[in-house]
């Protein structure tokens, strides 16, 4: 019988952070600096007059820096990269002292002295009301010049510190996002949506239907309209093998409770938050809600794309690669060249199992095997779901058969699964070795050892990346 | 015509925040940590299980701390100080190789070299649902034991570096306070008033009478309960001169607008916040709320204790000071030391006049001239309000005949005010300069040459702290 | 000054309301009704048993009902026509009572004796959780058999009394609908919407643009999700006479300040509701709160709909009509069986003139001096602004070219005028005497004596209906 | 997975109702009618004006009134019960019709007729916003006259029934109070305590403290601030036998979970509402709702007071009452007289035993054999309870020894207990044939035959009223 919540009171303090998010400064209080430029402005919000008067200078730095343009910004950018920097000499003391006598005082010295001043502009910054959004709108905007010019590299670095610090999981709102949902959310949802498209209001309103489908988003107090990231799910009775029983399925009149629930969509929505992890969160926080909401939910599962798997495909049947793969898996896998291999294939064509059984095999390869520079598998969603502890469960032939699923994945589709008993077993070891967990299944097609070039066939014992270290060898039983 | 705010959105979003940060966490779904240790868990926090686990470690810990005895977490204050420190070789390397050659790319790894792992040690424990109070509270131990203990200053001093940038004002709510506020913050701000200590329930409804006083407090989204600053203020027609008729005075039945917004108390609420800096914020948003609201006001003010005053006379008045007091003074002060003076002087008994004139020149000189070690005025009170670019209005005589009001001022009050137009320029003269903006009122009370030890008297052209640079000198015109 | 409300105890109380509205119940906890009929369950209600159990009881019978086949309910209509009737005897005994002696007692038990037990049953039923909308739903329901079961009258009439009360305007709440309304919301404007149809979200989010568009809808708390009724109001520089300006109308992109409200659509929601007026009062705060919110409006004026002046005009050009039509018009009205009539117009071919002429002069006739047999104007949605207090402002000439528009009112489109200085005198000459305030310009469309069949002509002076009697006669100066 | 509900977008629409019924009315907007009478805005109200203008006039009546003398009222009061009669003209015509054919028709007819159009002019007057408080509000002034003033008797009975069906609990809003909630209700929880006073805040804290204390109120959306009944419940271990441990019960340390929910204290809280019964449905909710909540509570029970039986005891004894008093009694009984009874009885001096044995005796004759001239018992409490269905479960000797339950009741409580599944049937019994539900512990205490003038001693059978009908009796069984 803990004390309550003081849900109302807290309620409407709230709505006074959205309200001053908006309010109108009152002008005639400060010092009109309406006609002053970006840099001036922004060596007084770091002056003492940045002190008196920090919040009316923030805002108008915001409002120039909003009408500022493309090469106004960049200049900006610039200006931070160069002049909001720790002073030399003083890192240049400050480094000689902790070198004679590396005391804590000399280390702290020394972390003061090589603080970077632009967390401090960004801090000022911050002060204005609303301004929170508009900084996460401004990295997204550096973040575009990175690629074309390294000297900001350490300004977005600062940033990136910065943000991950103040959207702290521990600030963040798991809100659900249903057809009660403001309509300026759901629009942003239909944006955002990454994965697989949102074709219209009627669209969205399926994937919200409380019978069986749900989506959850994360929020920050200062963020008020934005979700930062979002997760769909159905309720289902089996782990679906394809994205149209998903996105297809009528939800259907029987009341035969689910048992499964699928996350067939996440999508990050903030360009200006990249590097700032919440899929973890998001994901395991979802879990543990559905698990508590929907009590006969047995099996959390996702149906995932296969990003890059048709590119390395084609690589790997180009001539020179290692990837292991037999002549009449090259001929099967040429067919693909033809558009209407498809259609063909869901007639069930002769050739298909030939072509099923090579494309299956690579897969597993793919997943279990390939390895990119840094040791991890090649796939990105991959990565992202082992390292969150998830196990590689299915790969479905024909998963996804839109324009962009053959595009990219030549059909595969792919089911984590989220185990809550080995979630943080599977990830350690994925931290700490590398180690794929991966179902019985999946790595059953791996092909034989005389088409893999001499990998000793290890299925039932250990599913270990080429090149593995003994140190990695887990017993099978740990993993499935 | 603005887009409108999405209240009722936000609303239940920060409800759940507010419900998360209770919620139980489902503990079947992590390995179970209850007995381990907290340093045991501190370390995993940091380790690849606090990836995976980072939330339930995090609020396992956050338990373990909560049950620990004083010694149990003065040794994990240790821990955090001792072993949560950069690495020494790293750092030493970093800042070899920035002595070789400081380039940009160099200025970055010493930054990461020497960066502290405590902060990210704590953003880890943030994690965990309801931990930002509990980090607060955690400083407001850790806090005690720094004056006996040097050792965790540095720990110290991450900590307040990470709250400032968590409780940034960018992030905080003002929130009026009044009687329709629930009994759980109201009890709190009963407890927290450090001023003027509030009577009872009674005595706060006069405070938050809606005739004629306010109350503002900052809240932040996290923590949830808890104000972090507040002020009280009267409506009034005239500034007042003493406490009484702001503590005593009954709502009048005329129905006269206010003029004065008079300030007459501000409380910080939280010690484990010391060092972040809500006031100044506080201050300037009540001024903007409230001219906006009640349009009648002109004037905004405080009515200010001078908590170090007597103990400053006491000084002065003994030998070897060099405060200026002439022979009579001295004998005039010397009714101080008979408990009864206030008495007598309230009915203006012979030798009334005598001591009033010797206190407020004291007075005059207390705030004008005395200077403590860093240059900046003795009263911690006056480096506040001077600081925000107020100014410093009238001291008044027998402003606070309460018990504490004579033991700590012999009775002193003071206004200070805060006029919108000059604010800006009163804080960088202070900032700058060290000036203090005084009134020609304040001014005039300072003892003419012959008493005060052959300085100038020059109450209409400078007011100058004695040995004060020429750059400092300023017109009088710039500061009333 | 006035003391603060408490919103947000009382926001919370209403969750509540609506959380308690879906709430299921317990059904342990009573004798489980669940298999008994309606009618039994009715008696129940109604007999001691209902006392002790009602909220059970009415839940169960309005759970019976839903499932009830359509000659089910039917049935129970009938029930409650015959069943529920005041006693004859008893109605008889205090009828012949009261003419005896007709006191206050008497009157006190005759009312008492005929009071209708229906309104004790439906106030019973509306004992359970969420009964309100399903009592509203029954009506409409009921409303539908009415028509062909005149038995059924004496329900409706009780039921309409019922809702009359339990709606009245005080328990209302006026709300903006707008983007960031739940979609639940939206999706109901556009299915109700009855004027102008809402082609989806797109054309419903242009008329939900803040920067020109406003809608606002009445609520009541125990109909959680349904508005009653909604009125779309566009903010333009002038009255506009066609509705395609504010249809099509992009928001302009200068920001010249709005000067005209202009009230394009009204619709009532929901049909359990008939009867139960709310169009009045929502016009009448509609025009308050804009007036409030932007200062600039100048002018509330609607553009509406002339529902039955086609087929009015078809009667008039009928032989036998009284209405004055001269050769010419009949020849230009003759133009109209030609579909391709609208096109020529609007290219203003030969003719249009002569068209536009004589329709313009029926449609003053419409307005003016057209009369149902309760010698009320023809057309509902004048009685309706007339009864407000509106005046008729302007006829506009192809003002609705869309195909329902063509078929409905020959494209005729309707101004009227709420100015808030003679909203209560027009009230009251119209409730009082039948007259139709009217503009200038209206008043001069009316053909002139020779072709109105020898009634004076007498624009500037009168406004008179056919059969006008003289008190009637109001001067002109005091209608516009 | 029932669609969620819409409660943020209800709140938001809630606490627009709540700053609605504050709105100060845009007076330039209407006829100014601030200077006009009473009776001349009543009349006003109730014409065409009024339908025109209702909010208005109905704003202005509410002014007036507020304003009026107790004098004005009460002629307002007699204007309403003269002057707003059905027409007698009407009324005889419609009587007379019916008597000659009493159709559906003609019936129809005379309730029309015979309609109050009171009933018309407080629906209208609630148009206003904030209306309903002050009807409230003024029924709470005319139920003080009508003691005096039987002719003001029809004005309220018309009230009444308006009020009852505004109030229907279908409108009610249940909610719990705590700390959480706003002062301003708190301090009028305080204030409305009517059977154990709530002495100060931190009485309240204590009954409010979530460990081991709940209270709910019931509240209605257009009375924001005001609860209209509350209840206190103690969670506790066994059903408690005096009141002192209720008020005085520090929460225990150990964490035994609670069996028994004792409700200890109802209180109404609107005079003006008196006459509409919510005690009732408020009971069973609670019952409900904690029984939902706190899973560990089996038994329901009261701690009652017994606000009569001091007085009818003293009755009794007085000669002529058929109350069976031995002289043993009667001796014993005398001890009462002397003040000191009590504490000689708590130290259970001599003679103790007799008093107590002679009280008990009384009590339970009190409660199963006293009748009131409408054949209930004579305990109003007793009647509430016993007509919600509960059981008279056991009488306590020295249960609250307070000066008010001494005088009151020489110290007796009660406690009633709502057994689930027996409500209903009790209920039944009661209304249908006056049986009074009792424990064999409660019954027992009937002294025996002799001592009862002849009435047999039939415990284990039945529980009978003096002057018992046959068919009332019923099997012991049935009861306990």
């Amino acid at each position: 019988m803990a004390e309550r919540v003081n849900v109302s009171f807290f309620q409407e303090l709230m709505a006074t952070v959205a309200e001053q998010g908006r309010a109108l400064l009152p002008k005639a209080l400060f010092r009109d600096s309406a006609g002053e430029s970006i840099e001036v402005l922004s060596r007084a919000l770091m002056s003492g007059r940045g002190e008196a008067s920090g919040v009316a200078i923030a805002r108008q730095l915001l409002n120039q820096l909003k009408k500022a343009s493309g090469e106004e910004r960049l200049a900006f950018y610039h200006f931070l990269a160069k002049d909001l920097q720790p002073d030399p000499t003083d890192v240049s003391d400050a480094a000689r002292n902790y070198l004679e006598s590396p005391t804590d005082k000399a280390l702290r010295r020394l972390q003061k002295a090589s603080y970077s001043p632009r967390l401090e502009f960004f801090r000022r910054l911050n002060l204005a009301p609303g301004a929170t959004a508009e900084i996460v709108a401004l990295r997204a905007d550096l973040v575009r010049h990175i690629k074309s010019d390294e000297g900001l590299a350490a300004v977005d670095s600062d940033l990136e510190r910065l943000l991950g610090s103040w959207f702290n999981r521990g600030f963040l709102v798991l809100r659900r996002i249903d057809w009660q949902t403001p309509a300026a959310i759901l629009e942003k949802i239909i944006q955002y949506e990454a994965v697989h498209e949102i074709r219209g209001w009627d669209d969205l309103r399926r994937r919200l239907d409380p019978k069986d489908r749900r989506c959850f988003a994360f929020f920050h107090p200062a963020l008020v309209d934005e979700p930062l990231i979002f997760v769909e799910v159905a309720l289902m009775r089996e782990t679906p093998d394809a994205i149209s029983t998903v996105l297809d399925g009528r939800s259907s009149d029987d009341d035969a409770p689910p048992t499964t629930a699928v996350f067939y969509s996440i999508s990050n929505c903030q360009e200006g938050l990249k590097g700032v992890s919440f899929g973890n969160f998001l994901l395991k926080q979802v879990v543990e809600d559905l698990a508590r909401d929907v009590s006969t939910l047995r099996t959390f599962v996702t149906l995932s794309p296969a990003p890059s798997f048709a590119r390395w495909v084609d690589r790997a049947v180009a001539s020179g690669s290692d990837v292991p793969i037999s002549a009449e898996d090259r001929k099967a896998l040429a067919r693909l060249r033809d558009p209407r291999w498809v259609e063909e294939a869901a007639k069930d064509a002769p050739g298909t199992e030939e072509l099923r059984s090579a494309l299956m095999g690579l897969a597993a390869h793919y997943y279990l095997m390939a390895r990119s520079s840094d040791d991890r598998p090649v796939d990105q969603v991959a990565r992202f779901h082992l390292g969150n502890g998830a196990r590689l469960e299915r790969l479905n032939w024909l998963g996804d058969i839109s324009e962009k699923g053959l595009r990219e994945a030549h059909g595969l589709m792919v089911n984590y699964r989220y185990d809550l008993s080995e979630i943080e077993r599977n990830h350690e070891a994925y931290a700490d070795e590398g180690t794929v967990s991966a179902s019985r299944a999946v790595r059953s097609l791996l092909r034989p050892v005389s088409k893999t070039k001499g990998i000793a066939a290890v299925p039932d014992l250990l599913v270990l990346p080429s090149g593995t270290k003994t140190k990695r060898a887990r017993s099978e039983d740990a993993q499935s």
